[in-house]
């Protein structure tokens, strides 16, 4: 019985803010608000400068209706390989989701996400910003880390 | 504004089980014990003949600490496409973790996850059965659908 969560080193946080860099899609969860439970979607991501990613909602979703009531996320990030998904590096982030410039981030979303040019315009799209509190990343089977905003911050 | 949650048809209930008789692997959402936040994980999966799945995991991870203080949980299950995440089907599920037979299920775990075959048997590794109460279906761009526990149900 030893602890899977290693010290945090700098090969570990290479690893994280690369997974966090090139992250188009993800997981995101979100709390329930009638019950409290966690409740889990499949959204789009655009990276930005710093530590956080850009998110974009439609407020027609029942994710957007939860953050309304408690703005605390988590993301999941991942690399899509073709081997076990186990042995996969992953990282999860800790957020919380707070407005963002849809006008001003139109150009860098589209480059990312040519496919959002049809709705990216819908008056029930919204753009969130997600500051990132911090993140646990499996660098793979076995191998933990937990990371602060710092470690995160290119 | 249109609401994109559609009545649930046969369409929709077998794709919902189409994703969970294929799901090997998910992200796993609970609650941290600690701030009441949404946690992710990466889980290795198996499905039930009923509408159930079991979920492998080490009582050394975050999500066992979690578990053990609240059982509630959710899956998000969804197929590898080479296309538009966004647009691929997904099944979100939310289940209760319950305690489950390891030895009783070791031939069926190792026939679907063989590489597990080196920790099956480690002490730390407990097998957890994760009871379905309900799910929400994306089945594309903007159609959704609820799901009872009888729609997933074989």
């Amino acid at each position: 019985m030893t602890d899977p969560i290693r010290p945090t080193d700098d090969g570990a946080r290479r690893q994280a803010r690369r997974l966090r860099d090139a992250a188009r899609h993800g997981v995101l969860g979100v709390l329930d608000p009638a019950t409290g439970r966690p409740q889990l979607s499949r959204v789009a991501l655009l990276p930005t400068r710093s530590a956080d990613l850009l998110m974009l909602v439609s407020t027609l979703s029942r994710h957007w209706t939860a953050l309304e009531a408690d703005p605390r996320c988590a993301l999941m990030l991942d690399e899509t390989t073709s081997g076990d998904p186990m042995a996969a590096p992953r990282l999860s982030l800790d957020a919380r989701a707070l407005p963002a410039d849809k006008a001003a981030a139109q150009q860098d979303w589209l480059a990312a996400h040519p496919g959002a040019e049809i709705y990216y315009h819908f008056a029930d799209f919204r753009l969130l910003h997600l500051e990132v509190e911090g993140g646990f990343l499996v660098g793979g089977f076995g191998r933990a880390f937990r990371l602060t905003r710092a470690d995160l911050e290119n």
